[in-house]
């Protein structure tokens, strides 16, 4: 920590995992005090930027033909157990409630798919129904075996998840591809986050898919986190719900399903971990709760008002002002120190701060600070409305070209185990021809789990990537070119 | 029902049990097939709804200064169990989770006091940190024992419940105030719902408050519906969690808490309810997912397109003149008759609808639709945005009204067992001088639920009404005026 209470200083890339959880804790992002393992709260200035995200979200789900819906939170055992692959990989992680009289025993939902397609089951009766894209934004659980860590991997999670049917296998695959093609235009070009779109090998795709791409980001720490995937349900799953359907010629015939889940608390914490530097956080422009923070410098009178000279009524207008533009803009006029209030705001990420006191007001130009490059420009005060929007717009730009630098030179092009475990222990990730991404390659990624403690990530969703030589863990003739990285 | 299948034609006064089943059947409000009594799917049009009345609801919160947070949906039995008159009302209805090695047992939350006091011992140090104003957004769990109903009482439920604090009692009285305020202003005065703010008799209060006030909404057949319900938590509450904080003159206090309810799904019910007419829904303009429907009457050519003279064109124009004025607007272009598609958005209550054909386009002026009076408006089609807003306005202003009406005179003053029973049967509310709100008034409430299966709702919380003669049930001297009515 540094010198005084209210200053954050910590090396972000030397010192990730502190950073982290101390910045969680002083920007009042997540309170771990709750008292049961992996619940934590979430505090108002992460709720407000959650808040913001799931209406960005959500309105981009609208926008390509989306409607929301309520499940229950509750999923009958006999639903939840109908598809034996889905129960295999969720059973060991399922909260069940105490047997109630009269009802079937209930899970907590993990996922929702064996709810929708219950209701699927009904809804879908003709071609006309389809296509049916619905989500909700829930709270899902899972009781982690794992390490649990807060927004990254908890017990409770709050996500959006999509279940969409189609006629056809290719409307489906379409569907995958503009799920892809959301988290790129939400995740990456609104909030700042590069992933790489993996097609998850057979042997880690989602319990119940015919195949699942997963949106791989990377952390400061060079370690991958898994954000939004998407997946192509398989046909036993759909038929072990009955889902069925009558095309245009009176045919009978399955619709092809598919689901998409970005969770809100995890990237949060990608976004938090990317853009954040060693005095805290930097948040975009568009999701901060607070986009412009007012600090006047005027004394007060003896009640409390900001006195003399007009001040007060200057930051009235500069706060009028700006909301008549939709920014949110806050005025701290608590009686801490102007110093306090710079290091405060600045932690907590607020993009732009404005200072104003008597000599402003004479000039008639204020400062605006700029949290990301710590700039301080002179803004005419009649300008700032105009100029705040040009800013902000710059200022998530710049974070996105940020963000992508770092990205750009994560991934190292490997040839044999050496290399392989270099790129990984140095942070990047690997990537090399491997044997197969079928059931086959299941004992090499093996390998690398338990030699190199990395993760096969997959092969490449959006490109078609050749492979050349051998796999260097096994020496068979290599089929295709996988990525590998170590994980959370 | 009507003769055809498209039409809905139930009389909602004569038989309000059947129109509400049956008009969130119709509507595609909910589906009650999900396999588990009590929970409900709430499906597109009825999710819509909901998601406005958050908005609505949160920015009314926001503006009154209250913060958003996410806490866990699981209460450790510990905490639960902190406050005795709590864990007595509540414990009967919890949904427990099966034990988890390492977990201190799991309640599913019923209301979430318990967890949010857990981290105000913490969060509260000083005078300077109150008032604390946080709400959340959250799903709730009881195991109602009662006979459930769809979004009037099921097992889960969808609010917002603000907590509060505040050094003294003063404010924490001047919240309770201020809640109610906001249900006037958000559910009466924007859903249209009017209610009786009403204090609960010491025997019917939240279990951990000092007090309650309950607001209650009459349905379509006389019966009572308790909204939103606000209480003075006790001090045994915030001792029993230990919430403290240190005044100006350095002293430990005690604050005082509130706590404020509004829930969507049974807000919803009520707005379903009250609105409704004989052939179906009329949603407020304000919350309908669906503002203006727009049905051409243009033939189609061969690639599906509406051909000739340019109704297609038009119709776009129309579409996006009225999204540029945020107007949520849909072109129902499906291959159904006109006639089907007039009863379908009439029945799911979308406030206008606007009919073009080739004729309309010659003139330069469409027939809007208003769905509440039923009457058909020529307008011009350049003035549609501003006369849809306008129209839009007037159309809530009448909703309210005429709701207004129809409850103001459903309160009977009755003097005694015969007219309050009279008063009852015949779908009223009865106003009568009462022994006592306080304890020693249980036993005669019991008598009116047991003998007239109507509830003591309680005394006007806004008024200051005074009692006269004896209580009619006791004989006893009357002490305070009650009102009681048939409840769900």
């Amino acid at each position: 920590m540094g010198k005084k209470k209210t200053t954050f200083n910590i090396s972000k890339i030397d010192n990730f995992s502190e950073w982290y959880s101390e910045i969680l804790n002083k920007a009042e992002i997540t309170d771990l005090r709750y008292g049961v393992k992996g619940f934590v709260v979430i505090r108002p200035w992460g709720a407000r930027i959650i808040d913001k995200m799931y209406r960005i979200y959500e309105s981009a789900l609208r926008a390509t033909g989306h409607d929301p819906a309520v499940f229950p939170a509750v999923i009958p055992e006999g639903n939840f157990k109908r598809e034996s692959s889905h129960v295999e990989g969720f059973a060991p992680d399922v909260f069940w409630l105490e047997s109630v009289k009269g009802d079937d025993k209930l899970a907590l939902r993990p996922t929702s798919e064996t709810a929708f397609y219950d209701m699927y089951n009904i809804w879908i009766r003709s071609y006309r129904d389809l296509p049916m894209k619905i989500y909700q934004r829930a709270n899902v659980f899972r009781n982690e075996t794992k390490a649990t860590r807060p927004l990254i991997r908890s017990r409770e999670f709050h996500w959006i998840e999509a279940h969409d049917a189609f006629a056809t296998k290719k409307d489906a695959e379409e569907q995958v591809q503009d799920d892809i093609r959301m988290t790129e235009e939400v995740m990456h070009k609104i909030f700042g986050v590069p992933f790489l779109p993996m097609k998850r090998p057979q042997w880690d795709k989602f319990p119940g898919a015919e195949y699942t791409v997963g949106a791989d980001s990377i952390m400061p720490d060079g370690k991958i986190i898994q954000q939004p995937s998407t997946h192509l349900i398989s046909q036993s799953f759909v038929k072990a719900f009955d889902v069925k359907f009558v095309d245009e010629k009176e045919k009978e015939k399955t619709p092809w399903l598919t689901c998409y889940g970005p969770c809100m608390s995890r990237i949060l914490a990608s976004i938090l971990s990317v853009h954040g530097d060693d005095n805290g956080l930097i948040l975009p422009y568009t999701i901060s709760p607070i986009q412009v923070i007012v600090v006047p410098f005027s004394p007060r009178d003896d009640s409390g008002e900001p006195n003399g000279k007009g001040v007060g009524d200057a930051v009235d207008k500069i706060r009028a002002d700006l909301m008549a533009e939709y920014i949110d803009v806050k005025v701290d006029d608590s009686d801490k120190r102007p110093g306090e209030k710079f290091f405060f705001w600045e932690m907590k990420g607020v993009p732009f701060r404005i200072e104003i006191g008597e000599k402003e007001l004479e000039s008639g130009e204020v400062i605006v600070f700029i949290r990301d490059t710590k700039e301080k420009i002179s803004v005419s005060i009649k300008d700032l409305p105009e100029t705040i929007k040009n800013l902000g717009a710059e200022y998530d730009e710049r974070l996105i070209a940020r963000a992508d630098e770092f990205f750009g030179d994560k991934v190292v092009d490997c040839k044999d185990k050496d290399t392989i475990k270099k790129a990984l222990d140095s942070g990047k990730i690997a990537r090399f021809s491997f044997c197969s991404a079928e059931k086959e390659g299941a004992e090499c990624a093996e390998y690398v789990e338990k030699e190199l403690s990395a993760r096969v990530m997959g092969t490449r969703a959006d490109l078609n990537e050749k492979a050349s030589g051998k796999c260097p863990i096994c020496g068979k003739k290599a089929s295709v070119v996988v990525y590998a990285g170590k994980s959370y």
